[in-house]
């Protein structure tokens, strides 16, 4: 088995890749739910659908987010009515947080519900949420403390961010079979998310972090920054806030102690040595993933360093 | 101002015939809400919701209930995520029942969101749900005792009607400003609505049925019953099984006492003598509404009625 841990746009396009050099019901794909909101009385996952979407084959391809020709004839009724619509969501979209929503009232997990859905949807990876507790993402800012979604979404990331926390997480517990998923893995990728609200999260529910130093496999990070800024997403203001510098070595650094080996971007290659100082081994190859093409050839340099890791 | 019960899509027709006659702010609609039922975790008033869309000219012409040109997507994904989606609903429509669902959650009246609803669709008219408290039409079939939907629309009526069961009924109180409204109406109007599980509902409220019976108003109703069988709707084996005949007559029968003057078709001519030997005036005239001269005709006969009755 080969897990993956994953936030949103970035991984799911990583792991378009993995399904292809690994048969797709030997992943595991362990998701960030700290960006999970109630919006309209309807709880959204919005990790663990990118990532369910994507490796359905569904997912709205130019954002990564989304269904793929989605209506939104919904939210604009929603809007009519007077309700606040800056999280667009389409219709198709809604059909999963509404039935999410019922479920979740009905005593179901958000675990039982992912591998649902995922299996609903044809997907042959396992989706686990990283735990069943809510967990919330707020960023600390100089307008206040917000969640991740308002932060990012609603004021566009606009605010200067001064911390992070993660609500809720001393009290998850990681979801039934993650760590003995991380236990008994081949490799362990960390797909080239956000470090500290994506892979952060999940290494903040309570044992993840613990599992994941135990575990024999080798674990290989993808570094999501590349000559100095984020491929997509908010990282380098929050990787600044925390004190890591806005690069593959800043990541690096969040991730010391606990990768063997790290792939970074050909652009980054004077990086490596730096990396190699904080006891990582480093694979450098192109790390931008355009096409199927080229996130096939990442996944497989990210489970060739893992193979490395472990002939090593 | 007049007072108009109101059921689902007769009503609704009716009343888009009222609002040509007498100024849309000069109407109160007291509505049916014994069909709400919850579906996906959504709360759905049907009555409202068709009297709502239909009065604001957004409803769908053919059926008189969704939104005219509605996408089914939502619903759509909903059945492939597992969902039981035997009861049709638009994308559009949808909205409406997430934000009534989210505003209820949050401590709204139902009557609280219909008055938002129908002001942000343009709706002039009052439109007050009979009660804040959920009742819940139940049908006894020899299938065995099941929601009002359920018969109607999962089982297309095809069960036999054996009684009526406004569960909650009991507990329920008229909306505020619903006794005030009959108090002080120039006419109260009567749709031609199921008097069983239509207007039935709304008189099983306590209180509504005295208050009509004390209101100085004329009281007219319109016989949803034409040369024997019901306009649309399952009235028939409603009446039939709780002992009245399905006819006109038969309508009056469950009104009588109530009304002052019944509006009845020209088929049904023969029938006036028994209905006025109940002590209900009659007008007969056309009462098959096709286009809106003719619901407009059929309002000002309702009207007419009801002025006859009162300079008598």
């Amino acid at each position: 088995m080969i897990v993956t841990l994953a936030g949103g746009v970035g991984a799911a396009r990583f792991l378009e890749g993995v399904v292809q050099v690994v048969p797709p019901e030997t992943i595991t794909v362990i998701v960030n739910t700290g960006d999970d909101i109630t919006l309209h009385g309807l709880y959204i996952s919005p990790d663990v659908d990118i990532v369910t979407y994507t490796l359905a084959g569904i997912v709205e391809p130019v954002n990564g987010w989304g269904i793929a020709g989605d209506s939104t004839n919904t939210l604009g009724m929603l809007k009519q009515l007077g309700a606040d619509t800056w999280f667009l969501l389409g219709d198709r979209d809604l059909a999963v947080h509404i039935r999410r929503t019922e479920l979740m009232r009905a005593g179901h997990t958000l675990a039982e519900i992912a591998d649902d859905f995922r299996r609903a949807l044809g997907v042959a990876s396992q989706v686990l949420p990283m735990c069943n507790e809510p967990v919330s993402t707020h960023i600390e800012t100089d307008a206040g403390l917000m969640h991740f979604e308002h932060f990012l979404v609603q004021r566009h990331a606009q605010d200067r961010v001064l911390g992070v926390q993660f609500v809720g997480a001393e009290a998850a517990r990681p979801t039934p079979g993650v760590l003995e998923a991380i236990r008994d893995a081949e490799a362990i990728l960390i797909a080239p998310s956000n470090p500290i609200v994506s892979v952060g999260t999940i290494l903040a529910v309570p044992g993840v972090q613990a599992a994941i130093a135990a575990t024999p496999a080798p674990v290989v990070a993808v570094s999501p920054i590349v000559g100095g800024a984020a491929i997509k997403g908010p990282a380098a203001p929050m990787l600044t806030a925390l004190g890591y510098e806005v690069s593959a070595y800043g990541v690096a650094r969040c991730y010391a102690g606990l990768i063997d080996a790290m792939v970074i971007d050909t652009v980054d290659a004077d990086l490596a040595d730096g990396i190699r100082a904080l006891g990582i081994e480093v694979v450098i190859t192109n790390t931008i993933m355009r096409g199927l093409a080229e996130k096939r050839a990442l996944a497989q340099a990210a489970l060739d360093a893992a193979h490395q890791v472990v002939t090593k």
